[in-house]
């Protein structure tokens, strides 16, 4: 794996800071070089395939495309940032199984004009990323296209447990988030405003940084459903909702702590600023119920379960009601129906 | 995973019979429906990621992306002709490594005004493919993009065995492959100069079919190395002998069934139609050595290896000669170099 196929210009044509000036071999051994390594791989990048050890007889797998365009903007996102991201967006999908990070292959196509200082700054972000959740790149694959997409699939291990899925919540577990919901909501409107006075904020949404070890955590703390909030965690509930067979209902009044700082003063300044919401308290109820992107991790609980601090209880799940459909989320015990899971709460 | 997050309008904007239309939920629903489950997952397309037994301990994976406008083109390829040779490639690279293919996850990325229909036939190729070598298809993601691009993970097992790599070819070994070499490029030259008298080659060409039972076969009988032969079978037996610390040298006179029928019917069509080459022998032999995309399976087996008639023994590796480089190729006994592995030889 990571065989290039598609540099086939040389040098002259793209000047020798662009990848097609770097050509293949150069590319592919500047990549592997930003790499953490696994070792639980007994081969990596550079043969047909790579060789991961799965020590508890099974492996977690996830694959997520991000896109230039539709994903990120090159003008607003720096190779680093959309490695990053790239990385977290399929590594929260192996934490919310309850399993470990093991691995990443990743693939890239990018014009043969890319400066060669993104696409390596791009191989960092990945590396940090994967870095910080214990995995290493494994393998992966290179080719020219008019824009940069990134393909990364991710690979971990349950260490013996059984994989926490979307369709285990019960009547009466507790519903709890670790992370920070509408922290990335928020923080793609202080960029798109050019309010620069939150940094915290708009590095979350340009670099969201997933609670990794919340999601074996979780799975040894007996999570009933776990899923990874990166539409919504209204949206997200709702995928649990609806697998599980049950109503999840969401306490505002335990959303106090969530709601704070940062997203209370970057909301008075947006709200002083544009005007935008309806308050700054509807604002940062909007971007913690409805804000996609975190990578947070929502998971239901028995009840009485004793959580860790950084485990933030938000509701419960309830039986469904007589001619009532499954798979809904209320809040407060009121039914929100709309786009994005849940539109502006008041 | 085959979470759809970007496919927010609606049936108006594209019709009924498009992306668009056909909606998330449809378009996950309907790509589901085509594909063949896996006995190893536990947890399939639906949950945050899929969970795959690993019952010998590891897994073998790979990705290959397959891009519109560089790797296929609609107007040659059909939906189903992509699906096929998107999962090929992935499938490939696992059983060079020796491993049996157990699981795919397909990440589409898609313009919303493309049909379903193309689609739908994308799956059923994937389906085909992945069924035809034994593996299932366990998630995936879904995004939209101007064009469509299709990233397969391909997972497999070695059942015990070591992973054969490209390095362990050995002086002395016996080279052979297994596959029909050049037949892919030959499709290639027919599609392209509109000759339709040979359409087992064209059929090579759009829907690739590598002998994927040949790689874990070739681990039993004690192979040394082995390699899939995207690149044509000089340019990979390069790779060998690079990593290898071998030379690799082709005996011409061990080509000719190879080189016999189609591929000697269809280079003396194409040469009598078109004069390309400088004969029909040429062509078949250039076909045979350079061709890319057929992914044949080459491979090194200790001298005296007695091998299934498939196996087609076509050289052997020497010694490196003093003062001379590794990782080189020759063809009864000279050297050839340039792009391909191999310019046009005479």
């Amino acid at each position: 794996v990571l065989k290039v196929l598609f540099w086939r210009r040389t040098i002259t044509e793209y000047g020798a800071d662009s990848l097609g000036g770097l050509g293949e071999r150069g590319l592919i051994a500047a990549l592997a070089a930003m790499f953490p390594a696994s070792p639980l791989a007994s081969v990596g990048i550079g043969d047909d395939s790579a060789v991961l050890a799965a020590p508890s007889g099974s492996v977690v797998v996830a694959v997520d495309l991000l896109l230039e365009g539709r994903h990120f903007l090159r003008s607003l996102s720096s190779g680093y940032d959309v490695g990053v991201k790239a990385a977290a967006r399929s590594l929260a999908d192996i934490a919310a199984m309850g399993a470990v990070p093991t691995a990443l292959l990743v693939a890239l196509a990018a014009p043969g004009s890319l400066p060669s200082r993104w696409a390596l700054d791009l191989a960092s972000g990945l590396g940090y990323e994967a870095g910080r959740a214990g995995a290493g790149v494994i393998g992966g694959d290179t080719a020219r296209a008019d824009t940069v997409l990134v393909s990364v699939t991710a690979l971990g291990d349950l260490a013996g447990r059984p994989a926490v899925l979307r369709s285990g919540a019960r009547a009466g577990d507790v519903v709890a988030v670790a992370g920070s919901p509408g922290h990335s909501a928020a923080g793609y409107a202080l960029l798109t405003e050019g309010v620069t006075s939150f940094p915290s904020l708009a590095a979350v949404h340009l670099r969201p940084a997933p609670p990794y070890d919340a999601g074996p955590e979780a799975a040894s703390l007996g999570a009933t459903a776990m899923i990874d909030t990166s539409d919504g965690l209204v949206a997200d509930l709702r995928h649990v909702a609806g697998a599980s067979g049950v109503v999840i209902d969401i306490a505002t009044s335990s959303l106090v702590a969530l709601r704070g700082e940062p997203l209370a003063g970057a909301a008075s300044s947006l709200f002083s600023r544009t005007g935008s919401g309806d308050s700054p308290e509807s604002l940062t109820l909007d971007w913690v119920l409805t804000g996609g992107e975190d990578h947070a991790l929502a998971a239901t609980f028995p009840p009485g379960t004793v959580l860790p601090p950084h485990w933030h209880v938000i509701g419960a799940a309830r039986p469904v009601p007589a001619d009532s459909p499954g798979g809904t989320v209320t809040i407060d015990g009121e039914h929100h129906q709309g786009p994005g899971g849940w539109t502006h709460f008041r």
